[in-house]
């Protein structure tokens, strides 16, 4: 991984034939040392071939996204912008987790090979995420997407060849939906440096982007608009599109949570415009475009802003709290708690409100078709449980740092959901996370790490089990 | 039911042999009027005895909780107070609710006959509470407590002579527990009337205090210690004291909620305690006591408070947040989440770590020696999304009314949880409800009698099943 990584990190060099590129030699050393570790790593171990235990995926994992991020912030470490170690980890974890958060002030002065490197560690991250939640975490029984293998004998461990045919779907299909959306952005207006940089930060629901003032520095809803249809992409789930390239596709149209997904955006974003009409008497149509832009940036967990929503009044203030928790469809490149969980409960609620009323009411649990079994349901509540407990216990150590309510809550909140902007004065989507305590910023890159991890394939590494025998 | 109220009414003009009754015909007219009304009833229907189908109790239990908080407000409506019909159905509903929240300012000049009156009207609730948790609910198939159920046999419809046994027990505790309350108040140094106040709204965990400043108005630790040790009481499931009178101490010696509850409880403030030295160097025992009161009062849902522990630092008021949430233990007077659930999340929690790594493990659920259900998981689940989406909705509208973020979220949690203050400048334990816009009041009363209801009670009249042949 990290010679593949130091071949990434040469592209900003590489790329920018006609660009500005300052900080050459920053990239070429860090990605020196990048070739040089991983060489020497694969030099030691590469011979041994061996199959992954299941406690070995599990420290493979979470060690591969605490590695990645650490070589990735080199080029920012070593570059001239005069980064403290705190602020370069924090913007490459910020990256690597595709949250989006970031420390840096007067992005539109950055050098280009700067802003594009930032752009590549989030089209990393995205493609990592998808990796992982389909090729990795279903082995490990995390994540839900057990509810969606498309045949039981997927996730067993013999289906290895099945998982490399996946594999190269997925790659492919990212790899397509990101030039389509270069080639959108670009007929519609952007400069090629900009198409290319936010469509990397696009597709991987990552929101980095190359202005302070983010996606309200282009004109015109027709590139919003553009930009949301691509974030709904990155926010289903790409096993979808994998089947879609084999000619099936029924399952993408057919899927309950993709439907409950976009309805979902739709209703909220109509919510928002009706109000704002109401309120401050916006045009229909404007008002419409930017409540459906931002409102899908926050729920897919990119965190692009069109413009400060934190203005358009009280209700969406309160509605855009919530929305930071829900996070798009297991299987995407997306963060939060996930539709299916939602959908899952509110299944749950209904069976309730039938059995109170026909007590003897025999129910089979369906979801997209499939039998919900009682595992899915019992990991469902235990994923809830500590994303909720780890938001309490995030906020808390915030507050203890001396950051005030609203910014610890909505600060954990957005970390944790690996969404980006938060709310408040300081943190919120015309603001940036520079001016909080180096302690915050750490505890905040332990949670967007928390978080993209799915929290459990973390905490079992905290399990007296996992250490014994 | 308006019958018993209807003397109720006329308990603050008999109690008051010394005190000051400016308020007596307001009492008399308003009992009149409720026990007219209620033998009307009687005459029309009394006569016909049959046994209450399902529905019917949903429709009963939901009436009821509706109609009592309406006949209370009228001593309240026709005294010399000049209510708004608003404030008059507010702070009666809030009473009734054992919510505590109020819209008076000026408590300590208020009439006393007013003043019992608020605090009887928390203490009737307080018991309607465990009636419907003990006797009702568990028929309803709502709010968990067939986990809690001593023998299978208890809940189904034929136990009505061990329910009536049953209901004597309760009784008999929660006046016990009362008259201990008065007792130990009023050596600590409270004068009777006071005494009978807080006692009646401690052990009903409602909140409602004789002066703006709350506790806060009598001196030293023992009283606040007091007066945590009879809100703990009143946290504590109320048929564990039931077995206690038929001298089993075993079954509350033992209970895992209880433990747990009261862990909870000490831990917490033991951190805030802790905090404060660091951050105040405030001295330790009076930290703790404060703490420790104040906490109490939070998680049991009481309301009351000792100082403005919002002064306390920004990790303090992080924490109340949260902690607005919990709720004391199922079967008891205090509304909230409940601790079992929490407890139940972390079971199923334990339960994937160890999954996640022995996959094949076989695992029984069990809790308090019993096996939990497949129903009691998929009824918690439904619970607390209901819950929490009840939160999110009822803040949106308080923020489309005009309230802010924090505002219109820790007034949806406090009336929804039935806790008392929430948090920011106006509705906080320094602050009350006066000052917000009457329809926000409206959304609130309905919030409060949701969370009463535990919310499925309510929602299943919504549903077509209800209403269908």
């Amino acid at each position: 991984m990290l010679i593949l990584l130091s071949f990434l990190i040469t592209l900003p060099v590489n790329l920018l034939l006609f660009g500005d590129i300052p900080d050459r030699w920053a990239f070429i050393r860090s990605a020196l040392i990048c070739f040089t570790v991983g060489l020497a790593c694969f030099m030691v171990t590469g011979r041994k071939r061996h199959g992954l235990k299941q406690r070995e995926m599990f420290l493979l994992t979470v060690s591969a996204w605490i590695v990645i991020p650490i070589f990735s912030s080199f080029p920012l470490l070593l570059s001239d912008l005069n980064l403290s170690v705190t602020d370069a980890f924090f913007e490459s974890i910020s990256g690597v987790t595709t949250t989006g958060s970031t420390v840096l002030t007067g992005l539109d002065n950055l050098p280009d090979d700067i802003l594009l490197w930032r752009s590549i560690m989030q089209w990393m991250g995205g493609i990592g995420i998808i990796g992982m939640a389909v090729a990795v975490l279903p082995f490990l029984r995390i994540g839900g997407m057990r509810l969606f293998a498309t045949e039981s004998s997927e996730w067993t461990e013999k289906a290895v060849p099945r998982t490399n045919r996946l594999a190269r779907g997925l790659v492919f299909s990212y790899l397509a939906i990101t030039a389509g959306c270069i080639l959108v952005y670009w007929v519609l207006g952007m400069d090629l440096f900009n198409a290319i940089n936010h469509a990397l930060t696009t597709v991987s629901t990552g929101g980095y982007s190359t202005s302070d003032s983010s996606m309200g520095q282009f004109d015109g809803s027709a590139i919003l608009l553009a930009s949301s249809f691509f974030m709904m992409l990155g926010g289903i789930p790409f096993f979808l599109f994998v089947r879609l390239l084999n000619g099936q596709y029924m399952p993408l149209l057919r899927d309950k949570q993709v439907h409950f997904f976009l309805q979902f955006l739709f209703g909220v974003a109509l919510v928002i415009a009706v109000y704002r009409m109401l309120v401050d008497q916006a045009p229909a149509v404007d008002a419409f475009v930017h409540a459906l832009f931002n409102v899908t940036s926050v729920v897919t967990t990119t965190g692009y802003a069109s413009e400060d929503y934190t203005l358009w009044g009280p209700l969406v203030i309160v509605l855009f709290f919530f929305l930071t928790f829900v996070g798009g469809c297991s299987g995407s490149t997306s963060g939060g708690m996930k539709i299916f969980r939602f959908q899952l409960s509110m299944l749950l609620l209904r069976e309730q409100v039938i059995r109170l009323l026909h007590p003897n009411a025999v129910m089979a649990r369906h979801y997209n078709g499939r039998i919900i079994s009682d595992e899915i349901v019992a990991s469902s509540v235990a994923f809830s449980f500590i994303f909720l407990a780890t938001l309490a216990v995030s906020a808390a150590i915030l507050a203890a740092l001396g950051l005030d309510l609203v910014t610890s809550l909505t600060g954990a909140a957005t970390a944790l959901a690996n969404v980006g902007p938060g709310l408040g004065g300081s943190i919120g989507p015309a603001g940036n996370f520079q001016a909080l305590p180096d302690a915050a910023k750490w505890v905040l890159m332990v949670v967007m790490l928390l978080g993209r991890l799915e929290l459990l394939s973390v905490f079992v590494l905290f399990s007296r089990h996992f250490w014994r025998g």
